[in-house]
């Protein structure tokens, strides 16, 4: 079983007006509510590929109950955790005449520290179930910056592999927990490195403590450096040009999906114990299907198995010396 | 006691950014939230000036849920009914450095013609308790364009005064019924009559079926047309410059807030059987306060009172015939 996990979930509103005007009022034609957070679309895109998953995280208040009625009305299981406070809304404004996608992310409850014991007891029963814990997401306000260290370490205990997709301080400090894999993309690893080269960025992480390291860079696809050397994986040339989901009825495009459902194919390839060469091969062909599909957590599965076939790995660094 | 009617509740969310940019991601950095709907927010500003008030209403789904908490923990009596959808939200979002403000107006909940006798049912129980009926705002999906014509009527049978503040097909429908007061703004009265001398076309609209005809002209004041004349209530001169509350802390300033304070000073002024004069005078006044206070439903109350006896009104037309 793959278990992800949720901290700042977020009840996706999509709002459909003819044309954004800043200082203006807008008609909302119709909106469109999904459950989202990082977590819960990796969770979705497992389900879809048929991998028993089960996913955790904290909600709360009314958007937290719709949030978990819509992952039950989706068939996916969940073990949120109940806290005080209203879980977060996101805002998605999409002008219809341009396709343009505006977002607003709310920050999310602040956690009480009295709700974090009962929810690591929990993660700490289900962890022990998984074979792999996906990790995925911001922080929401109130948990100290060392929260998936933390998580990373009780996972390990409990024998589970760890896929970590975070960014900023919260990546940084978990990196001394020896997170099993971790997944910036291009932003966040110039963020937190500094460096633009990619490939020597991911190497620094590793040398900071990630047992690999999995760079996406958008379309051109993934730099890996893993215990077995150092990956490149790129999708054939002509899905290089299409990063944003041309085509995509909602017009939000957006690369977050792309990023949620390369991580999905992480940790499915990790439960299967493939190598790595096999693993980012499905990572990239997935990435690249979740791009042209329209939701979060969606891919499209034609595309995927197409592109299964088209992905080049080449691996041309030796294996590292440590 | 005064009902107000609230067919269209809503949830009032402000989300405050440093800057609005369309297409790209903002982060929010608080957020506000409030039940809103013009009935509601003339209930706030009735129970503030000491009215006993009642408000009912449409509510569905959790955040039907959330507009009932709002109203109990403002300290807000409601006999809201439920019905089956989610209550819509507004979201206005506030630039923090310009000050400017966004709105995203969802259209509601269909209404299903199932949940439709039960209101009425209600709705008649209630009137029979109160002396003025306020209806206000706009109708929900659903509802047939002369829903306001049948409560007008049904308010008219318990022996209640109505106070329709609603605009195009659902006024027009609602003149037949023959409300006793209706009070649209400018932009109002010249779509539903074509006509942008305020006077005249109230005068028309009090032709067509309105008993008496109050015209808001922003911070120009009211045209009123009533059984005893026509009346102009003027704000002294160092207010009509300031329409959209300059100093409004959430920069929302909105002049439908001060059009929910004018229809409930014309509610609470029908209500204390004034004459027209009086009532006026106290509309302008409270109006004039509420575009001085930073949310819906609330008006400044030293400057009420202050602007009580600045106003000035004047009746220079004698009675209309009819």
């Amino acid at each position: 079983m793959i278990l992800t996990v949720t901290l700042n979930a977020a009840l996706d509103v999509t709002y459909f007006v003819d044309d954004l005007t800043p200082h203006t009022s807008h008609r909302v034609k119709r909106t469109f509510e999904r459950a989202g957070g990082k977590g819960i679309n990796v969770a979705r895109v497992l389900a879809a590929l048929g991998h028993p998953v089960l996913l955790t995280g904290l909600v709360g208040g009314t958007t937290g109950q719709a949030v978990g009625e819509d992952l039950r009305s989706a068939g996916l299981r969940d073990a949120l955790v109940p806290v005080p406070g209203e879980s977060r809304r996101t805002v998605t404004v999409v002008s219809e005449r341009s396709g343009d996608a505006t977002v607003f992310n709310q920050p999310g409850p602040r956690v009480d520290p009295c709700s974090w014991p009962a929810f690591t007891r929990r993660f700490a029963e289900l962890a022990g179930q998984a074979r792999v814990v996906v990790l995925a997401g911001s922080l929401p306000p109130g948990l100290p910056c060392d929260t998936y260290a933390s998580l990373v370490t009780a996972a390990r205990e409990a024998g589970a592999v760890t896929v970590l997709d975070t960014s900023g301080p919260a990546l940084l400090a978990a990196l001394d927990a020896r997170p099993d894999v971790i997944k910036p993309n291009a932003a966040e690893i110039i963020e937190v490195t500094g460096r633009s080269h990619l490939a020597d960025a991911a190497a620094e992480l590793q040398a900071r403590g990630a047992r690999a390291v999995v760079a996406s860079d958008g379309p051109r696809g993934l730099h890996a450096v893993t215990r077995d050397g150092r990956h490149r994986a790129v999708p054939p040339t002509r899905l290089r040009g299409n990063p944003t989901g041309a085509g995509n009825p909602t017009g939000a495009g957006n690369p977050t999906d792309a990023g949620d459902a390369c991580v999905a194919a992480l940790a499915a390839g990790l439960a299967a114990g493939l190598p790595w060469p096999d693993i980012l091969r499905d990572a990239v062909a997935l990435s690249a299907a979740a791009v042209a599909a329209p939701l979060a957590g969606d891919f499209h599965r034609d595309l995927y198995e197409q592109f299964r076939t088209d992905v080049s790995v080449e691996t041309p660094h030796a294996p590292d010396a440590h």
